[in-house]
């Protein structure tokens, strides 16, 4: 039985991990967070016992601290067992157009800084949860838009500075599965696929079921061999 | 006869990129730029005519603007062959030790998001360099830490969030390679190597000169081939 914390949770993929996570057998506890919860209008409609809801702003480092309290006394001893960094924002920028520097900084702060300080927050709930049961899971929300190898194709759309923030986004799974492996807490990459949300629009190939099914078994089944690496939300490995 | 603009000029690599420039018979206009020039003593010792130097201080907006001002008077009709993207800092954070934001936020903002907004500017110099010669080159100075197939190894200093920065600075270079393809100017990624410099430290494998005079060989060689790549300072491919 595991705990799992999803961040960005209140609308799109992040609404949608939760929706299948509280259905999972193997998954006792589901915290789902928002920057405000008490505002989040669909996932106060989930009526679920494993669902706990905890407002968690991940720029701000007293709200980050704040639903770090709370989020301890919900998993207590056991710990947290795995993170799911969801929370993202798109800012489409074409790069010989007006572009401003406020802009340009929120999507690295959003999609890549927070990650960061939320990771090391939970630092300690879930090295306690990989002393208990031999290992912790972070999983990184990322995007097939943040992969190296596949960013010269042609985009309909302005994607330069959202691949950028996935991109090093990438790098800090990497750097989490090398710097954390001693402590049995492994870090995974994941690419939810072009799903129909806000974000993706309603043109997006996917729904969110479609998506979000086959990436909360995936993310539930993850091993030791996963570690450090890049996937599809249907297993397909993604070259970095 | 090419002209070079080459920021973060007034030491280490960017330095001794400039020294190696304005040697080459090909270069016939180096400018050299640095958040304030008045007090970059090195960059003032250099005799040379080809030499110009430049205030830039390359995540300030106005300074961005009023740099592009003086460049625009000194390369004219010609436009801006070279655009050497190389101010850069390291900012080093355990993951599961004391961060802060604002450190995190810095980082991102001169190693990625300043050459977001230095490219974005000089875009239009660089087109007409392109229209009268035929192509013109951006050149981002990254880090073979930026590499995330390379990223898994252990590390003697805490590296993570330096990598993230210039993982997304190897985006860039991706997308401007894709994107700017038709105007015919180019990006292309280097590794300088791990130089003696105050970044680098005193423990480094490489002089500056020992990095910088076969990189500069390198910049000025580069052809359509060699477009949206990554490089060593010795011509060795990168992988993503």
């Amino acid at each position: 039985m595991v705990s799992v914390l999803v961040t960005g949770a209140n609308r799109g993929i992040g609404l949608g991990l939760v929706r299948q996570l509280v259905q999972e057998p193997s998954v006792s506890i589901v915290i789902a967070t928002a920057r405000n919860v008490d505002s989040a209008k669909d996932l106060k409609e989930i009526d679920n016992p494993k669902l706990h809801l905890v407002s968690l702003d991940t720029v701000n480092e007293e709200s980050i601290a704040k639903a770090h309290e709370e989020v301890s006394e919900i998993v207590g001893d056991n710990g947290l067992d795995l993170l799911i960094n969801n929370a993202g924002i798109f800012k489409p920028y074409e790069l010989a157009g007006p572009i401003d520097k406020a802009g340009l900084m929120e999507q690295f702060e959003v999609n890549t800084v927070a990650p960061i300080l939320v990771v090391n927050k939970f630092y300690g709930l879930l090295k306690l949860a990989a002393q208990k049961k031999g290992s912790a899971q972070i999983a990184n929300i990322s995007s097939a838009l943040g992969s190296l190898e596949l960013a010269c194709g042609p985009a309909t759309y302005p994607p330069t500075i959202y691949n950028m923030s996935k991109a090093a986004l990438n790098m800090l799974t990497r750097r989490l599965a090398t710097e954390w492996k001693e402590d049995n807490i492994r870090a995974t990459a994941f690419s939810p696929g072009w799903v129909r949300t806000e974000m993706g629009s309603k043109d997006a190939m996917l729904s969110v079921e479609e998506s979000t099914g086959p990436l909360t078994k995936l993310i539930l089944s993850l091993t030791d061999e996963n570690n450090g690496l890049f996937y599809r939300h249907n297993g397909e490995v993604l070259p970095w």
